[in-house]
């Protein structure tokens, strides 16, 4: 038996048949078109899908689709309450598709799908309950309890980028000011060694590049490396926003994890060697806090396919 | 059938036999004794809740007991693993309660047990989720979904008071600096109202008081309806770093209803109705967020007992 997770994205929908131990067997992919009307993306995923089990001969064999979606979801009423990246709205997509494969469909959060895919078959699997960050162009989180997805009310909650951490601070997209988002997210930390470079024309880091266009999340990281002040601070900043963001997140949650992905998770223990050290001298949240570990995500690019179908082999 | 429900304070331990539907039926009290060793106080409480069943013929009719206190709790193991109130550590109380009563026996959090005792018999009863968020001097959180409590990992979870939404703010009781605590609690509204007033002899509130020594958190909202500029501009910051907490909560748990208890939610609609304009303009967390009601909590004195009596009634 199989079990069939998508992972859809803005650009794409990502598509495999993953093994009732996590792994993933086969794939598929189809363009989403911007702009298209949400019905006709679902149909044409449909067909897909269909070519797909066709393809492999999985009839029979498949335990269920999950799906793992940018936006705001319904979880349990099976709706795509608002995608803003996909203008999808009030799309009853459990239905469509259940009515299309008479399958258990399930659908989450995209950043919930990969966070229940590396607490369940990556880095958390040895841990009853972790929360994994996706460090990015945004700041997203998923919430693991007890090796169930936790998504708050109705599958609504677990926007974790989007807590306020400096009060009436840098305006976000989402409306707010100051979320952590706009701090901890490799976004934030690129913007802020652009700064730090264009403010100190001796700075080292102006080794490592031709032009501020070149930065991107490893530079201020080979800047320390350089020993220099400048790349230091911006990293010290980074770390302090991040780091009381990930100690709020014990307080909430309390994990026995934080499992960190994303561009900026790819430094690894040049990133993590830092953040543990933070959040050990702050007790991990308050006096006499149990200890929460930090580690890096190792599904890739896959735990998002993973991630989705384990919400059919998680049940 | 009853349960019986315990409140333990630091200064006094509350308990109550609570009917099915979450009626308070009978009561007793006994003394917390500082400095007291933490078995001598739990065989004493055993003495009372002994005394307490003979007295009103409970035997064969208690469904079980359930214990709200203060401190970090493990509720899955059943053992208080630090209450720096009580000086109580690694204390297996509910394994020496079965050993006495051979009764189920559940503990939680007090702010937990009181925040299940809201959502499922008070304020929040007619909502599946519901936070409930204590305004005292500190700031307490429960978290209620789907109609269950929610504790977070191994129970220790939703310390929402020790949220940093200040980073490098003012330095909390925790070790941490800048929690939520030090900005929305009546502890702060009064240290903010006095600062105001000594600052400014020609405010108003100096009408309502004799000295800084008198004021309390209805000073600033007495303040606000003489309309006094001092008191509006504290009562201001007030709702500001409250709101921004409380959108925090939404956006982390989407929550029904928000429920606010303790001293400051007295004021009732005159904090409720400029909490509810606050969340209302910033879309209740983000851009396109449901809207989460807003109510204060009705149990008022008993909440503590209906709730650690919950946990035996709802399970």
């Amino acid at each position: 038996m199989i079990a069939i997770g998508i992972d859809v994205g803005g650009m794409s929908i990502k598509g495999g048949s993953v093994s009732l131990d996590g792994k993933v067997l086969e794939t598929f992919t189809m363009p989403v078109i911007k702009g298209e009307k949400q019905d006709i993306t679902i149909n044409k995923l449909i067909d897909a899908l269909k070519a797909f089990i066709n393809k492999h001969h999985y009839e029979g064999q498949i335990l269920g689709i999950g799906l793992g979606i940018p936006g705001m979801i319904d979880s349990p009423k099976g709706i795509v309450f608002a995608s803003s990246n996909l203008k999808w709205e009030n799309l009853p997509i459990v239905k469509m598709l259940d009515d299309a494969f008479h399958l258990p469909i399930r659908i989450t959060n995209d950043a919930n799908a990969a966070a229940l895919g590396e607490a369940i078959f990556g880095a958390g699997s040895k841990y009853n309950s972790s929360i994994m960050i996706t460090l990015g162009t945004g700041v997203g989180g998923g919430v693991i309890i007890d090796h169930k997805l936790f998504e708050g009310n109705e599958g609504k909650g677990t926007e974790l980028g989007h807590m306020v951490i400096v009060p009436n601070g840098l305006p976000c997209g989402c409306g707010r000011k100051g979320c952590l988002e706009q701090y901890a997210s490799a976004s934030a930390l690129i913007r802020e060694t652009k700064n730090a470079m264009l403010e100190h024309k001796d700075s080292k880091m102006w080794n490592l590049v031709n032009s501020v266009d070149e930065v991107n999340g490893k530079t201020v990281f080979d800047g320390v490396a350089l020993n220099d002040t400048y790349a230091k601070e911006v990293l010290d900043n980074y770390i302090f926003y991040l780091g009381e963001g990930l100690l709020n997140f014990c307080n909430i949650f309390r994990p026995n994890v934080i499992i960190l992905s994303g561009g900026i998770a790819k430094q690894g223990e040049n990133l993590n060697s830092r953040l543990r050290a933070y959040m050990a001298d702050r007790n991990y949240g308050y006096t006499n806090s149990p200890a929460v570990d930090l580690v890096s995500a190792t599904l890739g690019y896959n735990a998002g396919i993973i991630g989705a179908a384990t919400l059919i082999i998680n049940k």
